[in-house]
């Protein structure tokens, strides 16, 4: 399981304020908090900070890698030059968050990442607008992944996020994805899904025990990347249990680790 | 989702002993309390006791159904004369728990439920042993539900236990449970799947959070029964809240419901 923690994001108050006031120690803090959960990658995103969004998102790359030794970024943005400027500073195999089939979005992503070793996430989302069913984000997916992979990307570098809408809006919502996840696992063998879970629970209470609960779900469909609050004991738990169950944990040795390390309490 | 309640088993030391010296308080107590947790089907089993079996389930059924205004019974037992003397005083619509693919089961239980109402759990287990493999449950399930409707019982009333391997056995065990129930789900449209889970989490500590886990899977996968303590809080309120999160809960009012009424504190 690959895990992005979400929580460097400027439209999150903390982090918004942080930014604008320069405030160093306070993103460093969230940056080692996260990398010492257990995130595999830092996503950092300044979009709110429009005309400033590029030296803003290049300041927290190299915050989070000072404070870190180097925890590769997740550099979320839709902008090629805020991406490209993010880069340069970046050190190690950053990921990009992230191209979508939406003509004005591909078109300015694909020459970033394109023959590159980068790491990108590649939403299942055109200008049709938000897929709804499975068969739409399998459609979607299918011309994104064989487009990214003929711009010499490989496969294994490739995190489709087929995109979680709120169960709360329509009840087959959650299933659309879920099946998604397992539809684009089967036709694509090597290539990977991401996603954020959130949006699941939107509008109704006790969200994070909907939300942990769906990320046991699409794990078990194959779902290999999430992008989360690392930080959220419970989900961090519930990862490892998701794991072992479907047989991603040889012997059981991460679930009994975890379980004597304490994780569980 | 169908809940069967689990508890009232002569294999659990308080249940024995209960049966043993005919306490009839102790016995309806565990079967009220279940049917109050919201059970279905009140499962009874009074297999250790050879040769007092038949007349010792018959007084369980009495008491169920006495304590709790004819809650339908599980009738958990391989043998035919049990079974059919304790459906002599049931009333209403039972379980019978269980028939399968061996041919000694198979050929004692099929005469009972031919041509009946009886709901009836189909275990996938075969002559040549438990089968590993999604692929063997799906050709055991195959057989048993062709048999079993050629004999005039209706699909709608066939719930096939695929039967949980313990995931410290072999990693694959709990994925290969998941893709069978899936299969079987989607081959035989109408069937219903049922299981007990607690076999997944054999040999490993924390087993009641696995357990929960496991069930939250499994519901993803199109599980509409399952086997267990109705009064494990944290296991009812996860069917609820997988259920709402596949999509069996039109506009998340059974969530609602269960929230307002603080059934997720």
């Amino acid at each position: 399981m690959l895990v992005v923690g979400e929580l460097i994001n400027a439209s999150r108050k903390a982090i918004g304020e942080a930014i604008k006031a320069q405030d160093k120690a306070a993103i460093q803090k969230v940056a080692l908090d996260q990398w010492e959960a257990g995130a595999d990658y830092i996503d950092v995103n300044a979009g709110i900070f429009v005309g400033k969004e590029a030296d803003y998102l290049t300041w927290l790359v190299k915050l989070v890698q000072e404070a870190t030794d180097n925890a590769p970024c997740c550099i979320d943005s839709p902008d090629p030059k805020a991406i490209e400027q993010a880069l340069s500073v970046h050190n190690g195999i950053a990921m990009i968050n992230s191209i979508s089939l939406e003509k004005e979005r591909y078109e300015a992503i694909m020459p970033v990442i394109a023959g590159t070793d980068l790491k990108v996430v590649a939403l299942c989302m055109s200008d049709e607008g938000m897929p709804e069913t499975a068969d739409e984000r399998l459609a979607i997916a299918d011309k994104l992944i064989n487009d990214i992979v003929k711009n010499n990307v490989p496969l294994d570098n490739i995190y489709v996020d087929p995109l979680v809408q709120p169960v709360s809006t329509k009840d087959t919502f959650g299933l659309e994805f879920l099946d998604a996840v397992e539809a684009i696992m089967k036709k694509f063998e090597g290539v990977h899904t991401i996603c954020g879970l959130s949006n699941i629970s939107y509008g109704l209470p006790l969200r994070k025990v909907l939300n942990q609960n769906f990320a046991v779900m699409a794990i078990s469909r194959g779902l290999d990347g999430l992008i989360i609050n690392p930080l959220d004991k419970q989900m961090m738990a519930n990862i490892i249990i998701a794991e072992t169950l479907i047989g991603r944990d040889s012997y059981c040795s991460n679930y009994l680790t975890a379980y004597r390390s304490g994780k569980f309490e």
